[in-house]
């Protein structure tokens, strides 16, 4: 869907003109009666883009929230860092990762239920809003299931959060079905509305059904409801799976039936509206960049009486004890911010998201999440210590998966990128090899430090120093290191071989299939 | 500016195709060539919309932080909540109202420099997410000014960062300007380009010189930098508001010079980016939103020992405890979801923003940051307290001043309808009636429950949650409401005037003027 808001309505309006002037109406007539006699609601038919940018921002908001009790964990500085991790780890972190995939898969609900519905009124404006305010609840919900496994209460409540918003999403669907202006072109234009309408009613209340097993089966059995769950949330991923590697093994292609519905396919090529992953990700990414200075405004204000007192009434050296934090801001900010920027340098070129892109996306932006808590942690520890060394290792792991994931994602797009990609960035087109370097100079840049931090384990931190401050200016030139990596590639390899059909290129062998098409 | 940046990217790649097939070269050149060979750095051009998206996310998040001191501050029940909202207001809210200003200054400053450059490239971006990144710390500097007044670290930190901020935008306007197909199409087509630039750069360095100027003072004289500083700020909106002063005072039409800049002319009517504030709204809605959520999550999950000692093992028993605060969140959530949906609803019929508007804007989502904090004071209070009928006082004047911005934005939109409104919205029109009921419902039911409160104090409680609950029923059947009250208004008032021309409604007789059309 193009965000043509704006001419849509205007497009809305001019229908509404026509249809005035084609109806022998009196042109003076009253306001009043000009209101009773339109179509009941349709006046008020709006774009839905404003709407889905504001649910976008609140989801997105709420994916991250559960990353805020573990970047309060205190760490005790005696204590080794891996013996607190690994509590942490068992608990709060496989909670915010939890978390966040769920909140996900809510989304992803969402915006397949808007691209169903394409126009909204104030009815569904409302309507939304209510959904949006039970999804917000949803972590809550799920970090009580997860303190309390033994405790009926959290499953209940994330059972009844869940039945509620599935039954307001089939009052959506049952609203716009009884608008039909407001569907989706392709379905308003259908002849079979109604079995579309029974087919997308039954796999939206699917889930409110098993959650209802769920909250029964809770009373009697907890277990068994926390397997019922499991399943609600990936059974279309591992149905999906399963029918893909059948297929894969038969040999055969399994095609979906021509009438089936071409919304909650659960196919891993199924369209994800682009504007809506790239709203998501904007909204992670903005609110990960400023976890940081979230902190430190709240906190790190030293009060005036403290300073008189402790540090004899000199303001800098008060700042000087929290130095360490504004150095880990300005570094989270600017990693998360590149990051950003490679992200939206892929989007700039991907014609088309889906489903499997929109996967590896929110792997990329859980990892993301965490970059802040343990750029925190590379500066808490006295310089030379064990503890810095894993921290710093740990922030390396987490850039080099969040940058991975990116790559995974152009990798995906490549395989079908006909459909996905512009012709630009295609396999061997202009901005192919600066888009590769691009996506891969997080990972490798990662990977090295990591490296050389095993090596040389007493320069970990200038080392990651140095890498946090390179990297911005390396972003800066890397079109021109691009160049000259090209230009020696054609100057090693020379022209030799012309095959241009190979397969699409993988992360290990960055430079080399660019020098295919170098004649 | 529309957001078509799909069709943008699209329209330049074909661009490049015709430029191709215009010059006589070979297609099968090699890929190194083509990309050395094209004019530096335009292969990259990429459409604006979403870089500024990002921006808008991270301001809007920004503006609102220093909101979070203040609702973390803890009240003492026994004390009287007048006392202590005194200090409060005093230091806490009165930074955090002075950041917001200041944040979104910092805002309308990146609209103009984006209004000009209105495409990007990779280093843009770039120099954009360094600017982002001192925006963002501009909150601390300014809380450690306001925190020690008398210490010249804080006004010199501040001045640092926008200084820095000057030095970022001149250089991104000087890049642009030697790169022209980044520029605005009016300019890129001008002749004068060299006086357009030299007038920008003007304006943008007039703000880091004073600051300058301040930053040398604050070693002499503190006061000094003081009133520099708020000069520095304020200036544009003095001037402008002296000249329109003259003008009406003396009667003669002042004139831009024709050749004058169409941007940075801090001119009420000057076009404002629509698009952007929306993103920036709805950044602000969905914080504040979710702000309560945040706290609930993060601080409200019993720990499982405390369960078992104090509460007898009974979750439900420790989660009563925490009554009042889900209570809060649903409530505020409620109000500022209406009150974006109102935001909605008046910007579906905005077709231009301009500035005045914009700084009502920011003056409604100045009021509606602190409603979280209000509406979780109204639910801390034990019942029937003096503390309590103050915070649901207190809460109520929040909406009405945040609705009524909103509804300022509109009738200055209606003072020149024909450039910012759609037809059917304007005065007289279709949806006339029906938005004024939008935007005036929250104000009135915000006014009617201030003064109920004030007559049965001893029910405050009672009528604001009946508020609360009755507030979202009342926009469902709004469309009815207003129907019904205009065929009474008809059945009333009889076909007896017929002058159609009038003056714009004002918010006092907000139903009578519709009458005026009834015939």
């Amino acid at each position: 869907m193009g965000d043509n808001d704006e001419s849509e309505i205007i497009e809305h309006h001019d229908d509404e003109e026509m249809e005035k002037m084609r109806t022998p109406r009196n042109h003076s007539q009253s306001f009043l009666e000009s209101v009773a006699s339109s179509k009941d609601g349709y006046s008020s038919t709006q774009s839905s883009h404003r709407l889905l940018a504001y649910s976008d921002a609140l989801i997105s908001i709420i994916a991250t929230v559960m990353i805020l009790p573990v970047a309060h964990t205190k760490f005790q500085d005696n204590e080794e860092l891996k013996q607190s991790l690994q509590a942490l780890l068992t608990t709060k972190i496989a909670v915010y990762l939890m978390t966040f995939l769920i909140v996900t898969v809510a989304w992803a609900a969402h915006i397949r239920l808007f691209q169903v519905i394409e126009r909204i009124d104030d009815t569904l404006a409302l309507l939304n809003l209510a959904c949006m305010m039970l999804i917000t609840f949803l972590p809550y919900t799920f970090s009580l299931m997860a303190t309390f496994p033994n405790n009926t209460l959290g499953i209940l409540l994330f059972c009844a959060c869940v039945m509620v918003i599935g039954l307001i999403q089939a009052l959506i669907v049952l609203y716009g079905f009884s608008h039909p202006f407001l569907l989706n072109d392709q379905i308003q234009m259908s002849e079979n509305q109604a079995y579309y309408k029974r087919r997308i009613l039954e796999i939206i209340m699917r889930v409110p059904i098993m959650c209802l097993f769920a909250s029964v089966f809770s009373v009697i059995l907890i277990q068994v409801s926390y397997i019922v769950l499991a399943i609600v949330i990936f059974l279309p991923y591992i149905s999906q799976c399963l029918k893909w590697i059948g297929s894969k093994a038969i040999g055969g292609q399994v095609e979906d039936s021509p009438d089936s519905v071409p919304f909650y396919t659960y196919h891993p090529s199924e369209p994800l509206s682009k504007e809506r992953v790239e709203a998501f990700s904007d909204g992670v990414y903005a609110i990960v960049a400023t976890l940081l200075i979230l902190d430190i405004c709240e906190d790190n204000v030293p009060d005036p009486s403290v300073v008189k007192k402790e540090f004899d009434n000199s303001l800098v050296a008060a700042l000087q004890e929290n130095g360490p934090e504004y150095l880990a801001y300005f570094g989270s900010f600017a990693t998360v911010g590149l990051l950003w920027f490679v992200h939206h340098s892929l989007f700039l070129h991907v014609t088309k998201a889906t489903r499997l892109m929109g996967l590896f996306n929110t792997f990329s932006l859980a990892f993301v999440g965490g970059l802040p808590l343990a750029y925190q942690l590379t500066h808490e520890f006295p310089r030379g210590s064990h503890n810095e060394l894993e921290a710093v290792q740990i922030s390396c792991v987490i850039i080099f998966f969040a940058g991975l994931f990116q790559l995974a994602m152009w990798v995906t797009a490549l395989f079908t990128e006909r459909e996905t990609l512009h012709p630009y960035v295609r396999y061997g087109g202009r901005e192919h090899a600066f888009m590769l370097a691009k996506l891969s100079l997080y990972p490798c840049v990662a990977l090295g430090t990591f490296v050389f931090t095993c090596v040389l384990s007493r320069f970990s931190t200038s080392i990651f120093h140095m890498m946090e401050i390179g990297v911005p200016f390396a972003f800066l030139v890397l079109r021109l290191l691009v160049r000259v990596a090209l230009v020696l590639l054609r100057w090693l390899f020379c022209p030799a071989r012309n095959d241009l059909d190979s397969v699409p290129v993988e992360e290990g062998d960055s430079h080399l299939p660019i020098n295919d098409i170098v004649t």
